[in-house]
């Protein structure tokens, strides 16, 4: 992993690092040392790792909660070079939903493709980040909603080192298999008008997942219009599983 | 109304009083003076006013929000003298779901029939706690799960001053029609895997809620099995809301 930029403002400090290809963003307290909990965000679909309400999110989790976070670019977003693959089904599938489709097994069909090649490069993300000494190999939670669920439920069912995760935004049809097999808390978020995913879908996602201790929270609005007050809940969360 | 007892243990005070003949029990932090907010709980069926877990929020509430609660007794319940039609109703429901009746329409009837009774009553106590000089007439609070739910509905429903609920464990056929008339925020708990509830009458009272803004936090488990972490959510809510 190489670090490519230090900053830091208001306690914390934000490096840009890039592990092999993939570009990525490591938020810690200011003057941290020895090993704490890391949160690993995933971001939204067309997003990248660095847009506002991720920084906002980050910088909470830091100055709050003393976590280290961290996020990377998914493959064809942010920093990365579009992918050609990715953009031709992204392309047809818009067309698609505009000739009447469903979008939401076509959008679960996409997480799942993509997140064939998310889940190790996230796992070896992991494997770095714990590396740096203000980091270390303390207890790992998982955050991502939209994009970040779909990529997010398989990530965190095969991942051990994840001891938490909210998750949201998310249909059953792409992530009911691997959501049977996550066993640690979840706290999910669900937009009871969303416009993406139909509510049975988000419903049957939670359904789904194999935890003992999982936490449905669901509001009224729309795919992006998540409540602010979310995220003094997802705060609380972490730091009642990874504290 | 009429104080009947007076003790203070931990920073609490706790007083029992009557209203005409209605018990109730008001808790206040220890040597309150002047207006705060005030909770009125209602208890579950079977249950009653100072049940443990009831006693249990209300301290909570006075000793880390410095809010009064109070509660009464439901007719038929507590200290309050068996009521033969309710009896008899209840014991003919009982027969009826043994004989395989669903139990939902009939707990939903039964909640309406009381709550022509209660909602009055429980404006009445509203009045008069209200004028107590440690409580006041600031911003009211309901709490109120199950039959408090039940009763609760077309309560914050007809009562302008309740300005935040939390409700749950109720299902959409008795209440829906109140349920559109609330239009303050609301928490609303249901039990994921709750046997007296069904799932989709639950979701249904959520949905019908008129209110802007509500939450619905749903958990794993029965009826009575409500994660202890809820109520950390619901004294966040209530300070979120009334302070």
């Amino acid at each position: 992993m190489r670090f490519t930029s230090q900053t830091s403002s208001d306690g914390v400090t934000e490096q840009l690092f890039a592990l092999g290809d993939i570009p990525g963003v490591l938020w810690t307290p200011e003057g941290a040392a020895g090993t704490r909990p890391l949160i690993l965000m995933g971001h939204g679909g067309g997003r990248h790792k660095k847009e506002p309400d991720m920084v906002v999110r980050a910088r909470r989790l830091v100055t709050e909660c003393g976590f280290a976070v961290a996020a990377v670019d998914v493959p064809g977003h942010g920093e990365r070079p579009m992918d050609e693959r990715y953009d031709r089904i992204a392309t047809e599938n818009q067309a698609r939903v505009e000739a009447g489709e469903e979008p939401a097994p076509l959008i679960a069909a996409f997480h799942a493709l993509v997140a064939r090649r998310t889940v190790p490069e996230w796992r070896a993300v992991l494997d770095a980040v714990q590396e740096v000494e203000s980091v270390g190999a303390g207890p790992v939670g998982y955050w991502g909603v939209s994009l970040g669920c779909g990529l997010g439920v398989p990530f965190v069912a095969e991942e051990p080192r994840v001891r938490a995760a909210v998750l949201g935004l998310g249909g059953a049809s792409a992530s009911a298999g691997a959501a049977a097999r996550i066993t640690v808390p979840v706290e999910f978020l669900l937009q009871w008008d969303d416009e993406r995913v139909p509510r049975a879908q988000g419903l049957a996602l939670f359904d789904a997942l194999g935890s003992a201790e999982k936490t449905l929270h669901a509001n009224p609005g729309k795919h992006g219009e998540i409540p602010a007050f979310e995220l003094d809940s997802t705060l609380r969360f972490f730091t009642r599983h990874l504290c």
